[in-house]
């Protein structure tokens, strides 16, 4: 759209200009990657209920068998569960993100100007007005591959899911779990009292919770010790419910 | 920028022309709702995990008292966990979206070519060049609200949470684990016999699985059909390893 033929001295003529100096260490932002957070949906649980769930049968039945029997069913089910819960969830935005980019597609090619309008309405909200928002409007609907890509983006707010998220997240989450679950259960499998082994079995937990939350913390760029403190509440709370939940049920 | 002060025929002048038509019934996309997002997060792990290990325990111990003892214990460990975990989450990521706006707004303030430089490389990937590009640039960079708004969407892919998210998110996870968890563990309540309960127990589950599948698919706009198979196939998934590995350990 870009109509004057003759030479411009802008340096945005044929695309973009040189990248201006920003901060010195580069821009610190924290967005926590996909993986990080499938590792803490997965840990976060997997240390919370086999915890609660050993010591609230500590509380109703004094056996340590039983304890690590439930424990152990307990933890297979939860990382199937949720590994199995996390791959449906990749897979589905995936057919998602598909079934909608189609749709949209389509829109681009039955109502070319209602599509070209909401590019329009878009823009506008970010001050684009006048020509500069026509022209903008134009070359953005001048390719529809763009054209789409923008709408998924700024219209349905929807980014393209990875190709392998699905596989990588079940194994992250299921994986977590699992070993999240372990840390509080191997006290009951190597210990014959179930009193002790719920005094090392928290203590351990407690422990992880903490170190836990205080990573989680960091890779978000929050408080560390806020965030540890929080996370190690979470667990001791649910622990404290289900200690007496069963106590009043079985004991 | 505008700097032609004629008039010009163009309906973006001023502001946006009126919308045009679209299609007949509306523009049909599926964009789940963040409480359908947390109500399905809370229901699939409340009916699987509990009918796993109720199932799990049924192999090995045959005592109702002790399996209802375990699964109630689970159920508030799980409930406890998961809501809370919910509400961490949506607090972390309401304070994560001010802490990134302040700082992007300090890069605005203290690198405002680079800041421009960026809103400039994002317009450019959707196409735009030349003087169109700089325009719609000096545009957004006019208002810094707009512009740090600009910044978070397009370039960090940050929206800002509703400010009530994080208690909502708590109590529909919480309150949907709850009730997920009784399903399967109301005939162990009721009946007297292990093996009786445990096939009422899958019956109940497998039917609640199967309309829960059902539903979410059809939120999402996938085949519902294959959305309800896929759902009862994790709950038997997970429910088979929990009674494998309970059969094992403690039976």
């Amino acid at each position: 759209m870009d109509t004057s033929a003759a030479p411009t001295p802008s340096p945005y003529r044929e695309g973009l200009p040189p990248q201006p100096p920003g901060p010195p260490e580069g821009e610190q932002h924290f967005t926590a990657s996909e993986t990080i957070r499938d590792l803490v949906i997965g840990m976060a649980d997997g240390l919370t209920v086999p915890f609660a769930l050993a010591a609230g049968l500590s509380g109703a039945v004094a056996a340590n068998p039983l304890i690590v029997t439930a424990g152990l069913a307990e933890i297979s089910a939860g990382c199937v569960a949720m590994g199995l819960g996390g791959y449906l969830a990749a897979r589905t935005d995936a057919q998602h993100y598909v079934a909608e980019r189609a749709r949209e597609d389509q829109e681009t090619q039955d109502y070319p100007d209602r599509e070209k309008w909401e590019v329009s309405a878009i823009l506008h909200r970010y001050g684009l007005r006048g020509e500069t928002l026509s022209r903008a409007t134009e070359a953005i609907a001048a390719d529809r591959r763009r054209w789409v890509d923008f709408m998924m983006r700024f219209e349905l707010e929807l980014t393209e899911p990875a190709p392998d998220r699905a596989a990588k997240s079940a194994a992250t989450i299921g994986g977590a779990y699992a070993v999240g679950g372990m840390i509080p259960l191997t006290p009951y499998i190597l210990m014959a009292e179930t009193g002790p082994a719920l005094v090392v079995s928290a203590t351990l937990t407690g422990l992880a919770l903490f170190g836990f939350g205080w990573l989680k913390a960091r890779a978000t760029g929050l408080p560390a010790l806020r965030g540890a403190g929080q996370t190690l509440a979470i667990g001791g709370l649910a622990a404290a419910v289900a200690y007496v939940v069963a106590k009043l049920v079985g004991g």
